[in-house]
């Protein structure tokens, strides 16, 4: 799923570059270019679209400087994770034949990571709809926001929840975007890319699957009340308005992008389920434990034929985020 | 033993750095401090060493700079070890309250693992004596070099093997040199600490618990003969040497040290075979298989009273070696 919306973004990546990216400038104090991608995970996803951005760089370098010297710059590429990523792993499996210094970086993105001014190129896929936290307001009987029976925004009728989760994201945006805006140079450029109406609304087929085992007296209510999933996938206006509010970057493109496969049938629904178990998994075996959790998953994966039915009727709204942004 | 080497020389890291370290050139081109550690292990002893360099840095630059600039300078410390090093170790043990920006970097301190001049100090403790590999004349019946019963060059009469690991010592000096050469900027400073005549020896003891299992019919003699450790523990005039045929620095001093403990009775004895066999375990399973490195081992541990009395008696000629190098 996300090696798709990584080939979806690939062009907008490319043209950014080519475009919009000033690499004589970013090269007047040093040789070298600074690559960022936040939220890498283990690989091979991050590897290719690093291997990617580098590319494009090199390419915009020889149309850019290659008659004012022959000092091809050199590439320092940071991965960054949370400091409880597998970096062992992603270490191992770094391409033998890279053309880049290598580096891990342990952290979360809502804080900072790297020194004033250092970065000239940033990269997020697929990362920045991780909340810092659930909004504690879904938590709360008392509050208008108590989020009762359900494990995320998605399916609610409750317009409440939707803000809790709205307001969540943009105070995490807004520590995302101050770090970002202290650690890349002016004239550096930011590459946002996250799923947004898509795919990950069958995380609901997992909420239905809790319930059933409520239901079925199997599990108490309260604990699925307990329960939301820390995601909000934001629309191009919610995009807008983060990056608006913190005002240190301008917006050079914006777009939504569709999908070119088209999984539809039980086979790819059931393919995509056990996809999104494995995202999902750690955070159901962490609140009710790995014998619900087997439950939940292996009901939900069962239920191919119904979220394939689904996905026919909503694949035109399956859809992911684009957003190039410049250090003003 | 070494956090004892690292304690020992952490006067001699300051001093080199008040004395010999000009912060505010450093400073001239960005306000970021870059400081790496070669061969950092998973801590605590790397995260001890860089929180003294970052102290005596800061002490240097409140002497040097504070007048002219209200800016305190930013630190980045990059953490480097080989590629199978456990980085999640490592990063999960970060101080919490550090004030610098922490990196990991896999990959052998041999060959290039920065941009050029982008590190102004660079820390090796304990790690220049591997080798990249073992000497091959070593394995070589027909070589003068042939190193029959030995698993190493201490102990052994044949001056023909410690040549070989002297000419392999010099090579890998060489490649690493040249990367850092490349790596430090000009005036950056790199300090090396590494076990000389010392403790190192009792690796003999190991050799000769293999040698009791070939005597009893237990172990092939072709498999000791085959089982060199890689490594080779520099004097000052081997340091001299190679750091004078690189050129690429100057030696700001040079000193042996010798230990403040005296580790000399049998408890103690025991407790540094506990500790040599957890760095020799690896190389002795990879080579013989589990059961004859357990064997080897516990055997060796039993010896603690032999080793004590060696003890008693090379004491005196235990030492270490600091080196303060800067980059011309």
């Amino acid at each position: 799923m996300q090696r798709e919306v990584l080939d979806g973004a690939k062009g907008m990546v490319r043209d950014a570059i080519i475009q919009k990216f000033d690499i004589k400038i970013m090269l007047s104090s040093s040789n070298t270019i600074r690559i960022a991608d936040f939220g890498c995970s283990v690989g091979p996803n991050t590897f290719i679209a690093m291997q990617h951005v580098a590319q494009a760089l090199k390419e915009k370098y020889l149309y850019q400087v290659k008659y004012s010297t022959n000092n091809i710059p050199e590439f320092q590429i940071f991965f960054n994770d949370h400091v409880t990523n597998d970096f062992n792993t992603l270490f191992r499996s770094l391409p033998i034949d890279r053309s880049y210094y290598a580096f891990g970086v342990p952290g979360s993105f809502h804080g900072r990571l790297f020194p004033s001014r250092s970065i000239h190129f940033a990269h997020c896929s697929c990362a920045i709809h991780w909340l810092s936290k659930c909004p504690e307001e879904l938590l709360d009987e008392k509050s208008p926001a108590w989020n009762k029976g359900l494990i995320h925004y998605m399916g609610t009728s409750n317009v409440e929840v939707l803000n809790a989760y709205v307001a969540q994201f943009e105070k995490d945006m807004d520590m995302f975007f101050n770090a970002r805006a202290e650690e890349i140079v002016e004239g550096g450029m930011m590459v946002l890319v996250t799923p947004f109406e898509s795919y990950t609304r069958l995380f609901k087929f997992f909420g239905s699957s809790l319930m059933d085992l409520v239901n079925e007296g199997k599990l108490d209510a309260s604990l699925v009340d307990s329960f939301n999933l820390p995601m909000y996938f934001p629309s191009p206006e919610d995009m807008t308005k983060v990056v608006e509010k913190n005002g240190c970057f301008s917006i050079e493109r914006m777009e939504l992008t569709y999908p070119k496969s088209k999984l539809v049938d039980e086979a790819d629904a059931k393919t995509l389920m056990i996809n999104l178990r494995a995202v999902l998994e750690g955070l159901i075996i962490n609140h009710f434990g790995s014998e619900i959790a087997e439950e939940t998953c292996a009901r939900t994966i069962l239920k191919s034929d119904e979220i394939s039915t689904w996905m026919k009727a909503n694949y035109e709204k399956s859809c992911q985020l684009f957003v190039a942004l410049k250090r003003k």
